[in-house]
Order: structure tokens, then C-alpha cells, then sequence
């Protein structure tokens, strides 16, 4: 699929919902009043930390798989991946019943391993480094003609992220603002195709760790930039933004904007506190942004989608280790 | 007031949740499938970790001292405690518009501390010791008059604390067991009455760590013990069973079962894992005895009160400090 393939539109993202519905959690809305106080905005927090897996990426994950021919769902799925996106191909695979072949290098927490272990799925290990996560996947494809479920680089991907933004929209309808975190785009770029179509005069604003910034880079260059290798403990948004997120970021984000590592630990621990939830990092990045005061939100209503709760909680970013 | 004196009824609770509704959250109750297989119950939390000041203990504060005559608040009320009730004091009186003063160990937690001044209550240093935090209030309430709102011990309390139970039966109408855990007694109490009320065939069962097992000792002893003074890492059940929730428990509660130590721990962090919500100590014991299988749940409709969740984010109990 080329850049210059026409963008998924609101249509995509609603067909992806009455097709995911029944596997994925409708997630609560949430509300605080002392975050409100701390921002001097209205926030509505968009719970996919309490999403099957523990992440949004179950609801791409499943729009991909559930989606494809009973022919070529025959053949198996296979991603590489040692996060969310392992866990959500996973399950999805289950639920179609296909077979599904992560892999993962071989220093991924074994709790992760565990997790995809757990829906059936069978890990391929390999070595640590992206080369040799991308052959071991390529081989895998040569030789069972199994379908590769990218994380981000894909429409369907696209439209099955752009689902937490469509129920967040009718769940609160009157948004001035939507913020998510961007990595590979898929997220960010899925909820700017909704929140454009239902509310044109809705902001959507990307928020990404200052160390991993590419994405901000490329929207202000106007062209795909490659940053240095990303290293921020946000460690849901340690990828470079893939080429169909970007058209689609290019045409319906209105900015994006950088939050500092520290201030990321202090978003989330903030977040715990006060919302006595559980949030990773990459969730707390548009949390970061708006405490230290990235963008006019002030009397606002806000949209914030929580993208994931999947933490070690061995090593919490305040513990000092 | 005496143990012979009438006990609280389903229409006290009722007052009770008239009079404070307007003040307190409404709270969830969530499920999850992970803690269903896990317990082979089909449990539903409800979740006070989410209520104001973050415990059920608003609900108690609140119904007494919205309750005063106009007279008796204006000389204010006063509390000792280091806990949560001592923040829910505080901030029942500021809705009240009444002062507050809470008598608190001079070795309280700074943020503890912070949290009751930040509701505008004045703060009372003491020595870390029952007998000085009780002269310290008993001097003040000679001095001014104002009302003691007990934590535990006092009617207004239970009945307040019962509408936990109220709002848990309302969303989840045919339970079979219902849990809480015991320390002081206020709401196991509270909810027994309830749950008793609106469903007397509901088995209404207390759990209490073994390491602080008054409660469950004099329960089966069919009169009040003091054991030796409780060290529990549940640390909202550090108090001895009190002599009006002793009354009402030894009526309506079918039983109280001990949990180890090493199970809270466990069951705490379960519930963060899978959940993904924050819950205190205290919170994780009705859980563990699940786990460790200590009642009869087996394929039963399950209601387990979340009774908070402030934790100190710097010391869990899992990070061998």
C-alpha cells in the first residue's frame, strides 16, 4: 500500500467497530477532579488501560484478524513484537481461531513471554535487535504464507485504533481537544480520521517523548524524518512513525507536541495518585504534556486516550532503580 | 450508647445514603475475568478505592456530620487518626463549613498529613500512642464541645459505612456472598445490616488478617476479646473490633475467616495486574481469601467491597523494603 493510497476515512473506522465489538471492552470514561485542578482543564480519560490485554492495541489487532479471508486466516498471522501488540495478535488469532506466530527477542520480561504464551500463540525467539526481528518474521511468512499483522504501518490497523476515539466521542460528545501519544502513528492517526469526520472543529494533538521525537520532527519537516534510535521510558512509543501514519497524521493532526522524560514519571505517578489507576508510561505522555503546559488547554474540554496499564511493577520509574 | 441499645437498620442506611449522596461518588463496580478464573467465582468489586478521599470512609464521616444539629456542628468535630477517616473528616467538615481537628501522630506520613490540611482541617500533633492521641481529643472536646466523630464505634458510622453495601446490591441485585474485610468493624457491620435486610439469604462474611484476628476470635468466642495489638501490612485494619460493631456482627454476619500475610501481598498485587486499579492493603484481604480458598465461593455470585486505595507508591509491600 502505497502513500498514495486513499486515507481511511470515518467509514473504515466504523466498519472496524461493529466488526471488533463483541471481542474488545467498551472502556469507561473517566473523570478527575484533581487532575482537572492541575491542568486548569476538563479532562475525559479514555480508559484502554482497561482494555483486553491491557491495551488498545487489542482493538487494531482484532480489526486486522478478524477482518481477513477464512482462506488467508488459515495460514496463521505472525508479527514481531515484545509489547502490547504481541499480546493483542495473540488473542485475536485465538479468537478467529487461527494459528499466530510471535516473535520476540530473547531478553523480552518473561511475563511477556508468558502472556502470549498464554493465548496460544507460539514464539519464535531471536536476537534482540530489529533486523533480526524483521527476518525471522520474513522467514516465517516465505515459508507458511502466513498473514504479517504490522503494529502501526497498516490501514486496518488505522481504523481498528480509531475505535477508542469514535466511542470516546459518544461518550463525550462536546470535546474541544483530543491528545493521544504518538510511537508508530498507528493511534494517533486512526483517532484524527474520527475526531475530524464527527467534530471538524476538534484539535488533535500528538504528544511524544522529547527522546523520541521523530514524530514531531517529520510533522514539522512535512516529510518522514528517521530520528537517532529512541530511548525514553515510555517504552510503548520506542518506534519511528511508519509511512501510511504519517499521511494520515499529515492531513488531519493539527500539532505535535514534546514532553519531557521526568515529566512523564511525574504525569503517571500523579495519575496513580489521584485516579487510583493503573497507567504505563506511554499513557502518561499527553498527562505530561498537559501539566507542563505544551499546549492551550486552559478551560478546555479534553479528550485523553489511556493507552495502556501494562507495567513491571518490580520497577516502577520512581523506584530508583 | 450501650450494646443493649436497638441496632442500626436498613432504614438508618437509607437516611444515611439520602443525606450523603449528593457528597460522595457514586462508585463502580467492575468485574474481571482474570480474578473469576483465578477464584473460580464470579466476583464483583465494588470499587471504593475510587470514592472521595479514596476509602469508604467518607461515606461514615459524612453521614455523621451532616447529621449534627446546627448547634452541636458549629462547636466542630474532632477525630484521631492517621488513616483514611482522619482525611474524611476533614472533608465532611469543610462541607459542613464547621471546623476540624484531627489528632495525629506526630510520625504520620507527610502526605497524610498534607492531605488532611489541604481539606482545611487544623492538625494536633500527638505521641504515637492510643492513650495519647485519646487525651489529646478528649482535651479538645472539654475545651470547645465539639463532637467526636468515632472511625468505627458509633452508629451514625455504620450506617454510613452501609451504603457501600446499598449501592453494590442495587447494581448487582443477586449476590450470594458478600465480603468485606474487619478491622475496627464499621463496615462489615454496615454491610451486614444491609445485605441481610435486602437479602437474608446472602451469606455476609468478614475477612481479617490473622496476624490482627480479634475480630474473628470473638466472633467465635461470642464476645469481645482484645487481642494483642494488631501488625498487619493491612495497615486501615491495625484496630480492635469496636463495641457496637461487635453488637451488630454477632447478629447478622455468617462468619469471619483470617488470611496470611503473604496473601494480602499477593492478592494486592493481582488485583493491580489484572485490574489495573490501585487498591490499599486492606482492600486485598477479602481477595486473598479467595485465594486461598478460606470460604465456600466456588461457581457463587461474589460482591467484595474495594475499601481503598491510598498507598504509599514509594514502599509497596512487594519491593523488599
Amino acid at each position: 500500500m502505497s502513500s498514495n493510497s486513499p486515507l481511511v476515512t470515518l467509514a473504515d473506522v466504523r466498519a472496524a467497530h461493529a466488526r471488533i465489538r463483541a471481542c474488545v471492552h467498551r472502556t469507561p470514561v473517566l473523570t478527575c477532579g484533581r487532575l482537572d485542578e492541575a491542568t486548569g482543564a476538563r479532562l475525559f480519560f479514555k480508559c484502554e488501560n482497561f482494555q483486553k490485554v491491557g491495551a488498545f492495541k487489542a482493538r487494531g489487532a482484532h480489526n486486522l484478524i478478524l477482518g481477513l479471508g477464512d482462506t488467508e486466516a488459515a495460514r496463521g498471522v505472525v508479527t514481531h513484537s515484545s509489547g502490547n501488540h504481541a499480546a493483542a495478535v495473540a488473542l485475536a488469532a485465538r479468537r478467529r481461531g487461527v494459528p499466530a506466530t510471535i516473535v520476540m527477542p530473547r531478553n523480552a520480561p518473561r511475563v511477556k513471554q508468558a502472556a502470549v504464551a498464554g493465548y496460544g500463540a507460539t514464539i519464535v525467539p531471536c536476537e534482540p535487535t530489529l533486523a533480526a526481528r524483521e527476518a525471522a518474521a520474513a522467514e516465517i511468512i516465505a515459508r507458511t504464507g502466513a498473514t504479517l499483522v504490522h503494529p502501526y504501518d497498516d490501514d486496518r490497523i488505522i481504523a481498528g485504533q480509531g475505535t477508542a476515539a469514535l466511542e470516546l466521542l459518544e461518550d463525550a460528545p462536546d470535546l474541544e481537544l483530543l491528545l493521544t501519544p504518538v510511537g508508530g502513528g498507528g493511534l494517533l492517526s486512526g483517532s484524527a480520521v474520527t475526531a475530524k469526520a464527527l467534530r471538524p472543529g476538534l484539535r488533535v494533538i500528538g504528544t511524544e517523548p522529547a527522546a523520541a521525537d521523530d514524530a514531531a520532527q517529520s510533522f514539522r519537516a512535512g516529510r518522514r524524518l528517521a530520528g537517532p534510535p529512541p530511548q525514553t521510558i515510555a517504552d510503548g512509543l520506542r518506534v519511528s512513525l511508519g509511512e501510511r501514519n504519517f499521511a494520515h497524521i499529515i492531513r488531519h493532526v493539527d500539532d505535535i507536541v514534546t514532553v519531557s522524560e521526568a515529566g512523564i514519571v511525574l504525569a503517571m505517578r500523579l495519575v496513580w495518585e489521584s485516579m487510583k489507576i493503573i497507567i504505563e508510561p506511554s499513557s502518561a505522555v499527553p498527562v505530561a504534556a498537559l501539566l507542563e503546559n505544551r499546549l492551550p488547554a486552559g478551560g478546555r474540554r479534553v479528550g485523553v486516550i489511556l493507552t495502556g496499564g501494562n507495567v513491571d511493577l518490580d520497577a516502577l520509574p520512581w523506584s530508583g532503580r
